[in-house]
């Protein structure tokens, strides 16, 4: 069957046709549609069964970008990279990955699990609510699927045969461009906001020491194609409640560092961090507490992650890899060169983190943690403690070794 | 047409009816065929006309291993990965790289020019052959090719779709065995001079510090995809006369990273070096002028490829990174960049080159410049040589930043 664009009039016509969900509704005649994309990239449905209270999400992508409209192409090939990052993600952490149910490459789309009773973590951050499991759930995440997809653990013909499965040329792009590239220089689609200072601008574009800290960030996420990446890991593609945590949307995967992924956590939740600092001077402690929750997830995700990706290594590394440590004084040797190698990573984090926290800055897309805050003059506060961490931790990411220097650092900016 | 193994018989027939060589013999009739091939891999035949005198080289791939044969299956996809390298590489370096006549994946064969007046570099080398443009020559190779399939010229689309088409599975894991794995381990695969003591293999395969320097080697290797090497760019896949240098044989050509082509040279030279030693206190002067000519060689590789790279840097990036460095101070800021890349990579190459060096002695594959004398104690003194310069210079290779400090290493170690 041919591409077809699918509305909330097809769809139920279009998986009552599934042999994969034969079983999972009782009756089709009696399902309920309703569009709940946010209306970016995807159209997404969800399609329920009002009775059972069973119910699925469809998601299909079209050869454009949504919110703007046929104008602006989207290659349809970033559903098939979400299907096989799913796939793989799924396969290595299924309490974190939600469950598909058919996927099609020819359609574009999946259906899959429907998270209904979870919400964005973004959103409620935004509104104050705590997790306290999930710096436990995403470091077990991304521990597990970007060890399970290195070279530490895959053997090196597996991992080369799936990261050219991976080559994601166009939403890479997207990435170097508004990530990496547009916000560092004075770029036709950047969004400044109006009340923040020209010397807060210039202190990411044209300081040398961060210039070239970004340059070494780009060149590094073109280039090291250590593990299978989310590729999008911001706070706003994961779903939570009190007791689960789910990744979504990994339309972004590719074969790259793995700091990207952590830095995309950490640099999300410093940015929180900051933006909250707004409502502190309102509402007092219940702000407070919320911030010092948001500081110690940072820590926590990051030793969390640490210790669970060791653990990994010591206990799943592939074979030719653990050859090489098999002799008398081969374990001090392996942990000398586990503690090289975390030390690395940790540094690419504190970098990737920061390039994440510029971008939403000085590029086009914002977060609403702050860019939501209508007093532009509290906004560009926020805006610059953001930039002063960030340069701070991008130019100084090797000098950096613990976690909780770079959360000293953030109560230091804005203390 | 599907694959048929040709003979010294059957090659001039194939040759007549491809259109590309119709005019460039006048009589099919006439030719007399060849083999020349060094029986390792593939077969090599050399078809010429006595009367014209033109010729052309005909190299064609088996499915084996051809020095062990049919037992030894070895994927002819690796002729597909040389032509499309050869093609690259004389794209960018047409004086360096033979020119190519016809070329048929399914026959997995390909058509050139022969070097009929060319030998290969290493064993004019051990004969004590000075090549006074040798540097020159490869360290433009090495600029071109390197340089211009990176991500500091190519757009960020083009390069990946390119690495796509070099993911080069089966010749890697060779590399990543017979050069990164294998001889820093008692490997069954591995041959020692029985002469070599057990310190010596010991400072390879027991010193912490190596191990983890080798460990960071190989991840590199594996992960770090900067531009499209030839891969096994030992002196022996370079043919030169007194004035031309061609640089043949890229089947092992992937996107990986730099240092590792920089590294084989310099590393091969060292080894050159090293093993002319046996001789010096045979023939005098003239070995000393000789192993005086290597050492200044290698510092002209690395000299001369640093120069040039960064000159084809300053011309020729491409524009969205050149957008980065346009701004008051921009220069001065990619200057800054550019010094940190060039150390790094300096760092890579004498790392690659020192894995170069303890394979050579310890893994399978020898050299013949130690490895074809017959007094095993002058050998194992080469040998034990070699090890130290490469231990010292893999540890060490983040604190050396000229290279005139690793010809003063190699002075002092066989002085």
């Amino acid at each position: 069957m041919t591409y077809q664009e699918l509305n909330a009039q097809t769809v139920v016509a279009y998986i009552a046709e599934q042999p994969e969900l034969q079983h999972f509704f009782k009756d089709f005649s009696q399902l309920v549609v309703t569009e709940i994309g946010d209306g970016n990239v995807n159209y997404v449905y969800r399609i329920k069964d009002e009775q059972s209270g069973r119910s699925v999400i469809l998601k299909q992508a079209v050869p454009y970008l949504r919110c703007v409209g046929e104008s602006f192409p989207l290659t349809r090939l970033r559903m098939d990279f979400e299907i096989l990052a799913l796939q793989t993600a799924r396969k290595y952490c299924p309490a974190h990955v939600p469950e598909i149910f058919h996927h099609s490459s020819e359609q574009s789309l999946i259906v899959m699990q429907d998270l209904a009773d979870h919400r964005i973590l973004r959103g409620e951050i935004i509104k104050g609510t705590q997790f306290p499991s999930f710096a436990e759930h995403i470091s077990s995440y991304m521990a597990d699927t970007l060890f399970y997809t290195s070279d530490l653990h895959m053997a090196s013909e597996d991992k080369k045969a799936m990261a050219k499965k991976f080559v994601n040329i166009s939403l890479c792009k997207l990435t170097e461009d508004f990530v990496f590239s547009n916000p560092y220089i004075d770029h036709e689609t950047n969004v400044y906001n109006e009340q923040l200072s020209q010397a807060a601008i210039d202190k990411v574009q044209k300081d040398q020491n961060v210039k070239v800290a970004v340059a070494q960030m780009r060149y590094k996420f073109k280039n090291n194609a250590q593990a299978l990446l989310h590729g999008d890991l911001h706070i706003g593609s994961i779903m939570v409640n009190a007791h689960e945590t789910y990744v979504i949307d990994p339309e972004f995967a590719f074969f790259g560092p793995m700091g990207f992924d952590v830095g995309a956590v950490i640099g999300n939740l410093f940015m929180s961090y900051f933006s909250h600092a707004h409502e502190d001077k309102i509402q007092g402690e219940q702000t407070k507490a919320h911030r010092a929750w948001l500081l110690e997830t940072i820590e926590q995700v990051w030793l969390k992650f640490n210790h669970k990706f060791t653990e990994l290594w010591l206990n799943h590394e592939n074979k030719d890899e653990a050859a090489q440590w098999d002799y008398a004084g081969g374990v001090e040797a392996k942990k000398a060169y586990m503690q090289a190698y975390m030390s690395e990573l940790f540094a690419d984090t504190l970098g990737f983190a920061a390039c994440k926290m510029m971008r939403r800055v000085l590029g086009l897309a914002k977060v609403a943690d702050f860019a939501d805050i209508e007093d532009l003059k509290a906004r560009a506060e926020i805006e610059r403690n953001i930039i002063d961490h960030a340069t701070d931790m991008i130019v100084n990411r090797y000098q950096y070794n613990e976690i909780c220097q770079l959360t000293e650092l953030a109560k230091r900016i804005d203390g």
